[in-house]
């Protein structure tokens, strides 16, 4: 049996796209989930080596469903994550022309992305949600409705052309997506890493979340999203998603972690993995005195205070 | 033309009954809407005075739609908020069995709420999301679904019984709703208030977020809510929707709201308006040091001192 990845299906859509993108899928099956959850379900059971999925949205944050299979369950880690810009093809049966449109569909998530340009161009064209942009462009091809928002790619695989390209109401929508496997050792860093944990507060006061974040702000470690999410016990109550810039293995983000296991009531790490955003190059230096060179030389610093060789 | 006001419609869904909790419904027109966007437009409009949407749910967290709205476009303010307990009732067509059901509807936001029920009690049905659970209960009615997820109060209006009433996966499942209207003065405190913010960073550093939370830790404010939402601009930027304790004409809330304005790029009130979850009796006293009388008597002094009478 080759080593597969499951992945949020089905084919034609965004998610397979920015899979295709990782090198390793070369020598790997890929087999489409029709859920999130159930592409995870693969990897918890162990018939999939990895899952990846859709995690954060330019346009509409961080995605729940993915958060909330992470923060739950048996606990699995990120192991790459992919940025894909998004911008829609309009596809339609061969020769129709934008004039003929009466109904367009495509996957609710889509709709706030093509807004603008449907009150622009198809002021009265209904809108029809499909299960997926793919689905949508499958149900366009069997004549059910006249056009569909999806990827230009999808246009081959169902038999239509893409009357318009580029289709975007914002400007540099992206959606990152995560490659997800069991606990393992994380690879080792490559100077522009990213880690993500899970936080739980211990109890509710004011300053509590602050003093949380204090712990990245007093290493120097910038924030590069923070979701909140229900812990399931009652409005009010939330645990933290939270990405943090660097790599377990930095001195700076392993006082971070072992800060935060002290005062969190849980930690769950989410891995350490390459930044799809920027390059080594691009990476700020740490803050002064957040380096690896100065936290050993600190640390160095007391033990010899301690030993009276100060 | 009597006052009106906007809500999520259609008829006969939670938020419906939610509104009609509201003492003052009672002289005034309900109009439902499509969506939230259509109501809050009615209220930016001049249309209606103003909107009942739902703005948080203790299973998905904070609703997306919602807060996009309150966040950008012409400034609105919440007046008022209601919480509501959300139980299913699995309504049918009269005469029949569980074991007749093979399709069942509701509106997505309902799935996650019924899916550990579902898996143990119609294990085979097949899902359908409809666009909202009155017009799922409207589909059973006409035949073309099985069973709908709704409140049991739907059961009447479409002449449907109910086979299951209490459904519901999580404990203590309930939904915010808010009162939504044009700015204007914040109703007086209650003793149990609320004050919502929309924070935009000046900046993005280590900290910032932790120095924008730190404007109210200071000032032994606790938070109720934070939701980050994306700016449009990209993965990775943020605004962040916050509900904290206390009303705008507190000084502790009036200082700590100065205190953001200064650091922030964008500060957008959201109003004040009273607790729906406790009384005043059941209202934390501020910490030691953050009263209305300490902040009189500490900015006494510091102008005694200034005027060298200390």
């Amino acid at each position: 049996m080759p080593a597969s990845y499951a992945y949020l299906g089905p084919e034609g859509t965004f998610t397979e796209v920015a899979l295709r993108t990782l090198p390793e899928t070369a020598t790997r099956e890929l087999i489409p989930y029709v859920s999130v959850q159930s592409a995870l379900d693969a990897v918890r059971a162990g018939e999939a080596e990895a899952a990846f999925v859709p995690i954060e949205n330019s346009v509409e944050g961080g995605i729940t469903t993915t958060l909330d299979e992470l923060v739950a369950g048996a606990p699995l880690m990120i192991y790459r994550e992919v940025l894909l810009s998004i911008t829609f093809a309009l596809l339609v049966r061969p020769g129709t022309k934008l004039s003929d449109i009466k109904t367009v569909s495509a996957h609710p998530a889509a709709q706030p992305q093509v807004r603008n340009w449907l009150k622009k161009n198809l002021p009265d064209a209904r809108w029809e949600s499909a299960a997926s942009n793919a689905d949508a462009a499958r149900l366009v091809q069997e004549g059910q409705y006249d056009a569909a928002f999806a990827g230009e790619f999808a246009a081959a695989r169902y038999g239509l052309e893409a009357l318009e390209t580029g289709i975007h109401d914002a400007e540099n929508a992206q959606t990152r997506f995560v490659l997800v496997g069991r606990p393992a050792r994380p690879a080792a860093p490559t100077g522009a890493d990213k880690t993500s944990v899970v936080l739980w507060q211990r109890d509710d006061h004011p300053g509590g979340l602050r003093d949380l974040l204090g712990e990245f702000a007093t290493r120097g470690i910038n924030l590069m999203l923070l979701q909140s999410r229900p812990t399931g016990a009652g409005i009010g109550n939330y645990c933290f998603c939270i990405d943090a810039e660097g790599h377990i293995s930095d001195r700076r983000v392993a006082e971070t972690l072992m800060g935060l296991k002290r005062i969190c009531l849980e930690v769950r790490f989410l891995g350490s993995y390459p930044r799809a955003d920027i390059g080594v190059e691009d990476v700020r230096a740490p803050r002064q005195g957040t380096s690896d060179e100065e936290f050993v030389a600190a640390s160095d610093w007391v033990a010899r205070c301690q030993d009276g060789r100060f």
